[in-house]
């Protein structure tokens, strides 16, 4: 008789911290294509981007928070939480890393600041297939709905394939109504940025602090950026990748000659 | 008479701290350049990786220790502080942005969570070319002659060039003597990483904590890596981008048509 194939182990991070509403849907999204274990922040970690903890040790406890899912909440970072899970909880690979539902946009730029999809990097770094989720709602009551039917669509379509072990891809989900999305488009990362102004204030004793503030500007006209897939009611997914290597400017370089 | 031409404005920042050797050593490395402003974290920042500060307001503090070099210290991030010195201190952009002169390596993948790098890549989106050097020595009485050397130089003539405005260069050099220094390659980025290994001890009271460790692994056999140009004697120099998106797995899911 033919040995029952194993459930693939679904590891579940996030930035917003383990008891955000976004990681219980996520959770609650793909508990039934596996065996899912969470090791997420004990507190909210936003615009962590890829920092881990060298300078202090860390601390990691079981919590009783999702039913029969097994979960560990860490003062660590998403990054760190990635490494604790491999290292200490599972000791071994999962077979996919889920980070996520952001309570927010990673679109274009947001990907270098974002600590969902470092913890997603981190784990395509190991050799771990892995996907960032984001919802485009800040709120603390954000609508799930669509998010879970399109996660649940993604994962198990990609779980029954032979998948890359770099496989890391940013999905961003439109803060629309699941019958006004118009499915999933894959796309490059948009060029776009923040307007940075720092909010200048005086504190009680008279002295200066400053507040980040910024206005978002995409300066990215193409259909095919995550930001248009986004402002036309599709899901973004875009495939990222940590070599960070400019081969266009390499070559340049090369040529010029300059240093010699 | 022809008007006479500025003096280039070079911002200097770093992530081990402003009373860190390997930013003074950059000062005066560059300080006959053009004109020197340093905006850095009054702490040590390393592994930060591309954090920013959004749930705290930040502080900044005229210093005096570099002598004629106007130079402020800031409770941010490395990104937080070219944030901080576009909007607030310079009120422009500079010319070229610095960063370093890191105290150890920044090269293969550890140029995803290092501040250094970090802070370089915030001004190449903010179109300020940028360079991120480290010495590859963590020691605190690390010999800088040859790293002045090489920075002086390479600054220098990329402020006669015409810079591409999101110019974004990694540089590592080596800990050895100025007269074993081979010269400057320019590299791609290695496909390297960490084995992670977690420390796993008890505090008194009888409670886990966790230390993160962990052994480098050099998987890259190419010589066109800057760990190979490192080890021979090289400096590395390797062209980076902020646009993380994978074209070429990109082409495949499109070609695949899952999600449909």
């Amino acid at each position: 008789m033919a040995k029952k194939k194993e459930k693939p182990i679904i590891l579940i991070t996030n930035d917003d911290g383990i008891t955000a509403p976004g990681i219980r849907n996520l959770i609650e999204a793909v508990k039934d294509l596996g065996k899912v274990v969470v090791v997420a922040p004990d507190k909210p970690q936003s615009g962590m981007g890829h920092a881990i903890t060298i300078g202090q040790p860390l601390r990691m406890h079981r919590v009783d928070l999702f039913g029969d899912t097994e979960a560990w909440q860490t003062t660590g970072t998403p990054v760190d939480c990635v490494k604790l899970a491999v290292d200490k909880v599972l000791h071994r690979k999962p077979d996919i890393c889920l980070s996520g539902i952001n309570h927010g946009a990673n679109h274009s730029i947001n990907v270098i600041y974002s600590g969902t999809m470092s913890a997603a990097m981190e784990a395509s770094i190991e050799s771990i297939p892995s996907i960032g989720f984001s919802l485009l709602d800040y709120s603390v009551e954000a609508d799930f709905t669509a998010s879970r039917f399109y996660i649940q669509k993604i994962v198990s379509s990609l779980l029954k394939q032979k998948m890359d072990k770099h496989l890391l891809l940013n999905v961003n989900i439109p803060a629309v109504p699941l019958e006004l999305i118009k499915g999933i488009k894959i796309c490059k990362q948009a060029y776009a940025k923040y307007k940075e102004e720092f909010d200048e204030r005086k504190d009680p004793h008279g002295k200066n602090y400053y507040w980040l503030t910024g206005e978002f500007i995409n300066f990215d006209k193409g259909t095919d950026t995550d930001v248009w897939a986004l402002k036309n009611n599709y899901i973004s997914m875009v495939p990222v990748q940590f070599d960070l290597t400019n081969y266009e400017l390499k070559k340049q370089l090369e040529k010029k000659n300059l240093f010699k």
